[in-house]
């Protein structure tokens, strides 16, 4: 089934993902689940990750982003990181680059939004696509899931609410850059204990020739870019293009994010330079 | 696929939900997951949650009886926390509110039993629906599996052993009311740190409209119900009516468990007065 | 639909498992389960555990040879426990007891190649069943999935790269056996604390009828091969063959890894004899 959205045409591929921080202990994920199924038993439901530190808005937005691309056009997004659930912040829609996201307008859609050019955002209004007693505490049950099996079955998110031009945006994390010099900084840590920065491939083409490259983070200095994580010696320190394509930081067999403290990491600076 | 079903008709929904204490490091879920999809390859396997603190029936039962009104009608429950495996007590199927549940008789399922007025139940004694070899340590994988496969193909419980009317009932938490007083207690703490109390959203209507509401947890007084958690600043603690619809102790944006200290806080005190 | 590989015939099963170190907070799963629907939108795929300690391959073959045999005739199991990602470690694909593997050639699937008569193993190398531009250091996402995905659908993995007779194997755990003693090793402790070794029920067998049987393990002796965990006291300890048909050594409702101590346990030596 093909469906007209604003301008173009897109075929719900059925699949709907859930990325959280409500953990894996309690109900919540699955009373989510139910609630879809209900709508659309034929739904495949993915779990991206219920581990985003609580209320870790930042977190949860990169993990969205570097996740959706690999599942195919017309999937819906499922994203609860939601503090000020039952406040003023606004239920919404998003579509771009042929997938459809939902979830709270707090900045964590802010990395996909940031990155595409074409983006059409929608605050959910009508309560016929909602759950029945809409709860003030758990709208990812009553307003999220049930509006992402609908549109999974094919109902235009444009008829479920107003179009908005004013989502929210989050800071992003600092990345300067001139002729000679990149500054960015590290955004994640990953369960291998290896360190995501926020430089990407892209941004660190003008370098990859150099034959004086220095990358700096704290007390380490690293003058190249490895392949692979075996290209240097069990138990060294390596930077590598990671396999999202940004900049990482990890050990061979080991874990980076234990050579530099759990506390001090995030928002490290990474530098990149290139000295003549 | 309509069954006759002693007294009423129900379609099983080929939903089967999966609620354990398990854990998620080993291979006893996934070995359930493989015998359920070997009779039914396409049954539909929700995890509830697989973080049921090992052996503990009471937790296990109110995650089972929060968790299953979300599922469509005609949905399985298998649920397995079940210490005395292999010993006298018994694999049983409930056929309760249009759902049925398959698991160990051991006060596993009370929470819903005590609530529902009409349940049958089933003395599992029909080993042509057991896997062939039961392990005396796994009925999770040999019995309740397969007895929910085939359950959710359309199998009529009741050809898979004996109609028993007494159940195994747990202890209810303490649940105490007068005209102006009503005392439950903290009964579990979920994955944001919020207290879960046995007062229902019935139980405090009484109290809903007073002006002088006095909610007593150990050193804690609140004297109001808010509605979302952003009802009071960053950091300070609340009272409200949860998703579930039972009165909670929350922080806004911290972890009331924390307020309490860890070891306390199950089968603490919870004094909801209104003084005249 | 009926798939004619080297010599027989077997129709894939349409479920995919996945066994990995990735742990649950990262996408790297999620991705994985992108790519194998955008191949295969019908594709049934369970969660074995992501919870296998880094690196830790010997655990990986384990949890894998333990937990397929539950999965129905036809069924691609993908392994990724892969320190040595990107270098020269091959991709392999295994035909075996009427299953398919997929993954490194580093010893993960040494523990069913060494009890399997019948393998066959092909080194994967027809990149037109691989993603595009394959990461270095993420091969479970760009090679293993999208072969796994190919092969649900009935693609022959012997048209996928060439048949090799030299799989990588690694080290057995430690089994010693004569007429009247039988020496083994604690291989792994599960989530409930207890003890599992690498006597299989078979290897016990001459030692089930005797009156002097003697288990020891450290500074425990134990006189009896239990047969449920409540045969003894609460908080005393036993042996008994585990739903996965070997020894294990447990304590009835508490944790036996607690009695001996995290660090010493795996590789602790187990020896069972039989006196005259």
């Amino acid at each position: 089934m093909l469906t007209t959205y604003q301008g173009f045409q897109l075929k719900p591929s059925g699949i709907i993902t859930l990325t959280t921080d409500f953990g894996e202990s309690d109900y919540y994920v699955a009373m989510m689940k139910g609630v879809i199924l209900s709508i659309n038993p034929d739904a495949t439901i993915i779990d991206v990750t219920h581990q985003i530190p609580a209320h870790s808005i930042k977190e949860g937005s990169l993990i969205i982003k570097s996740s959706y691309i690999y599942f195919t056009s017309g999937t819906v997004h499922i994203g609860v990181v939601d503090p000020g659930v039952g406040g003023k912040r606004r239920p919404i829609a998003i579509l771009v680059d042929n997938h459809f996201f939902v979830g709270p307008d707090n900045g964590l859609f802010s990395n996909i939004i940031e990155t595409q050019p074409h983006i059409q955002v929608i605050h959910l209004k009508e309560k016929r696509y909602w759950m029945h007693g809409i709860s003030p505490t758990f709208h990812g049950r009553d307003i999220f899931a049930p509006v992402a099996a609908h549109i999974s079955l094919g109902v235009n998110p444009f008829h479920m609410g107003e179009k908005i031009d004013n989502p929210t945006l989050l800071a992003s994390p600092l990345l300067h850059k001139n002729n000679s010099d990149l500054v960015g900084e590290i955004i994640r840590v990953d369960n291998f204990g290896n360190l995501i920065t926020n430089i990407t491939r892209e941004h660190l083409s003008p370098f990859l020739a150099s034959k004086n490259l220095i990358i700096t983070v704290g007390r380490l200095t690293l003058k190249k870019i490895s392949t692979t994580y075996n290209d240097v010696p069990k138990g060294q320190p390596l930077a590598l293009i990671g396999s999202s394509d940004v900049l990482e930081i990890a050990i061979n067999m080991g874990r980076a994010i234990d050579y530099f403290g759990q506390d001090t990491v995030i928002g490290t600076k990474v530098l990149v330079s290139s000295p003549a």
